[in-house]
């Protein structure tokens, strides 16, 4: 009950620290059958890797990816698949000035007090690297809904105080087009300039800002999500507050909702011209009761700011005395547009795991 | 994998429906030894039992609670710990109107077309009738903590748009008394008083109106939570997302991080006059890198306005016809005063799994 | 992790102790839709009650189960159906002689090292009484095999030496009626009344005596088990290992097969006239790489004798003082009968479980 | 679910087919600070590797392993520890005349059916290479009961239908040292010789045979195992059943036992002459009531001759034809000399995880 583990039927369970030989993840539960596009995870894999941009850290990593197990002549056969991606620019000497000092808001104060031990190379274990393994697993539960026809969509909906308009989607491939044709990999062009000029500035400053990530999931069946405790929403929920850095999950209406009344909150069912149930509104964000009601799944995530600044911060060291920290390596100045293939990766992760789930809801 | 379970080490599962026999909890792993306090228990069902006051729902349900296995001599003997909650007032004509009519952002619809087939009595299993099987548990849990040492406490922190002012408890007995000095269970008098004649305002409109619960937990030790999926927030972020009507969960800095720059957000490191590290800021809510540092866990959960109003609403049946429905049945303006309870029995549940779960960290 | 739970998708926990207010289980993860004949569970119970007969013990519980959830209407709905057993004879004062002393071969001394306090009436949760749950359980999982046209039958093979001739089960009901028409269940006449005027030869002379129980389970689709650690034969050997008294578990050609040769032990495909595959041999016992093969599954329970026997033993305290006990309370002299029942509910469990988790083995 | 993973705090999670690129583990749960030994863990592999003496398969793989993760200067920091153990000799041609033909008494059969698809090389993952993942990480949790004291010992105690006597352990060098003296594994040099004769003739006869593998745990604590369905014994038991080609288990007195009476059964506990409590005899076989008792645990696996001939064999193809398929390959004539590193690794794996688990019995 280590924690390394995430789902119940479409199971992951990844391994590695930023700077060891490797990271990877196991996925146990992935049904036979399914065509594997190794090109598409590696897609993925692409999204997410440092270096992509100005905005994002310099690092360079290729990010590769390598299936070791549980597909034959391109399809899955039902036993566990378990995929590698190596480390490559390690230098850890960059970190030497961890050893003994605790970086503000970073986990080596915690990790050194809960094992008595840590990695201090690049945050060890506690390093967003480790989501490198979730966006390939993520990778192949994508795959697995868009048999489906289940499409996860997010996008980069705020930077600092900057917001993007609310989008609605009407194309799968025109939201993914036009998220993709920026840096910060948010689908609203005239935001999209404006936070990166903003980030830019922030970084130049060596300085870092938050931001939040929207998620919307197309074409979700009615059903998914299992009371009382793995409501949908609260799977979706506890997957994006274990992404480093979010600081908190809201869906449907989120926390304005609590400011509003049952009479404009209710969503009124209807039946559209083609004779299916919707709601006329969606203050409950797709979810009702934690299942699946066949509306577009809504939810936003909040990522606070990166804690390795370029500044020279006042700490401890671990015999408690006072200390300094200079900002060294190489970072992100702001998360988010990194972030949204894992915010994707996670959800596709947490829907694949209900749809197999839901499965076995009724008799027949 | 049908999502009654809750919890790794400190295990519960709970069973009932709202107009069924009896609602109630098995919790399995609690450590032996523990003496057991069910007045204690019972009080904490008191808090969240119906017809409490005029703000809350007028149904009468003493919720007494009865344990039927796993103590002995007045302690847990480490067997599985059973406890039931008779129903009693079960008034299920007044539900007659529900069978065949689905509720507008009721859960009447998702397990109707999930389970195809519904207790259409006072909601059945999605009723938040269930969260009393948690309350008792939680009860357990919080006898468990307080062998260490460790307080929940959560109160009413917005009605609507009423906010309360920031708490800073520096006395868990005085917050707890302050909190149980009005009916709406906030912990500032003035902003009570408001929130209450709100509330009953809103009622006699036969509306309804959301809230925020707002909890901290203090003495919490340093190295609770466990990495990777398993982080301590995401868990309370789970647990408080499977809370009936909760809509947003956020921890520390929460959603206003995201908004921040790192210089203004990193909590620096300090030694207080005893010696012990803290930090300067609490951004992090006590928590990093998903493992708690010893700070105050401080969090807040958003509830969206009970969807059961007193009027007459638009909907369809389950042919698919328009039809109306008309606001019946005895319910809560505004959940938020019974939810106290809910929310610091599910905190509890996720400290007392997680002080466990730490206990094998280390290997002396 | 307690181990009071069992199974993944048809998952039970129980609880309660010999001589607290109940016993009891809640089945989490039934489908939705099946109809609960609750006749057929309290006969199922009614098999493995106390003071059925002349070679049972004298104890009288009515065992009668009350469900207290899931269930609407005579179907199951999706939710967790629990059932409760009250305790009725509960006459603690012939146990207030084990206090302080630890009877020999029971679990006595082992509860009391692990939990430093024990429940000492009747054996608290180490009581075989907590099978009743398991038994209870067990007819729900029967009833929902039954849709599938799958049978569980088991019966009593030997008891001491005396060992009855391999069974072969033509139709389920004839072997049923053969076993249910002698008081120690075997389906062959002639062996019954010789294990029948054994076992009361064993009675009378205050001592106990072991057997075995075989079981069949006819009709099993092909595909059922996982592998690689949750293989079928496993997953049944765990459960019935799990039931009180019980040393050693063999399926298919079992510890025999271990003095076999390749050549005679291959089971050779086959086409019956129907076409359908089937071995000639059936030495895999219907399970091939942990997986159901469609061949009858078989396997073979051991239990050890009674541990309670009418006979002064030596035993020491919990001081560690040399004492003697002398038998006392109301026992079986041998166990098999009364454990057919349980034999059948522990493979109907492990059957369901892996029936619906075998629904997600492929895509489509 | 699928069925890969074992254990639930010391929790492992494997992966690999038999001509894949790799097979591996990953470990979840060992605390941190335990010294990794690699050339221990590296010394067990090699006791099960193929090719090591004239009475195994002739198979050429190193099998070594390397770590990918979780340890930090030689020690254990927390964080999942992944094995990885190349595949090397993948002459996959060795199986193209299994394409379409089902070998009896293997799991071509069953993983078709259950999969609609099947890795045919082999044996892909019902291959018992599989079990090379399970002995490295069965090594790690030996180096963590080193620290308690725990040795796990087992040796081939039978092939065919000669049994080697008794063993009575005093020290578990000597045990050890007898053992890895002889190709066979057996502690009893006479037997071993006439073991290794009779399997050598076997093989020249293209046939193969079974066996038994017996295992003892020394200096195992009171207090481990978990009423009531995880059992100490009941999860050894389904731990041995997941090895390939087990078909029986029993512990302490096990089929026997069933043949006895209790006033012959029941172990008589005493102290002995260090005040310790002891049992005179040792039926029960190290655990009572599913918990250790502190007596040596014993318990015995029964082997079924590997499927695997050199002889033609009749069978039929995959549209259901006769058929014929010869022996080729090379395959073990007797599989227990190499199991019984895996029987070892296994008995590790569990008591790892209830030495765990026991942590939180007791609430001090």
């Amino acid at each position: 009950m280590a924690g390394n583990s995430f789902g119940q039927l479409f199971r992951i369970t990844t391994f590695g620290e930023s700077h060891g030989e490797a990271i990877g993840v196991i996925i146990d539960g992935c049904p036979a059958g399914l065509d594997i596009d190794i090109n598409y995870i590696q897609a993925e894999l692409d999204k997410r890797k440092p270096g992509q941009s100005k905005i994002t850290t310099q690092r360079k990593e290729s990010d590769t990816v390598k299936i070791l197990s549980g597909t034959f002549e391109g399809k899955t056969t039902g036993t566990p698949i378990a995929m590698m991606i190596p480390n490559e620019d390690q230098r850890s000497k960059d970190y030497s000035h961890n050893v003994d000092v605790f970086r503000p808001s970073h986990a080596d104060y915690t990790y050194q007090t809960k094992y008595g031990i840590r990695d201090y190379r690049g945050g060890g274990r506690s390093s967003a690297r480790e989501t490198a393994a979730r966006v390939a697993a993520g990778g192949l539960a994508k795959l697995l809904l868009k048999t489906a026809g289940i499409e996860i969509l997010a996008h980069v909906s705020s930077v600092g105080k900057i917001n993007a308009p609310n989008v609605i989607i009407d194309d799968a491939n025109d939201f993914l087009t036009a998220r993709e044709k920026n840096i910060v990999r948010c689908a609203d062009p005239a935001t999209a300039e404006e936070m990166i000029n903003f980030i830019d500035d922030i970084r130049k400053q060596g300085d870092t800002v938050g931001g939040k990530v929207s998620c919307y999931i197309k074409n979700c069946p009615v059903g998914l999500g299992e009371p009382v405790f793995d409501k949908l929403h609260a799977e979706l929920g506890k997957a994006m507050l274990s992404i480093n850095a979010v600081h908190g999950f809201e869906f449907g209406s989120g926390f304005t909702g609590s400011e509003m009344r049952g009479s404009e909150h209710n969503d009124i069912f209807i039946k559209d011209s083609d004779g299916n149930i919707q709601t006329r509104t969606n203050f409950s964000g797709g979810i009702q009761g934690g299942i699946s009601n066949g509306m577009p799944i809504e939810f936003r995530v909040a990522f606070k700011p990166v804690a390795t600044i370029m500044h020279n911060q006042a700490t401890i060291d671990s015999q408690g005395n006072s200390a300094e920290i200079s900002g060294k390596g190489r970072h992100d100045p702001c998360v988010v547009p990194r972030a949204v293939p894992i915010v994707e990766a996670m959800a596709a992760l947490v829907i694949a795991d209900h749809w197999l789930r839901n499965r076995n809801a009724k008799l027949a």
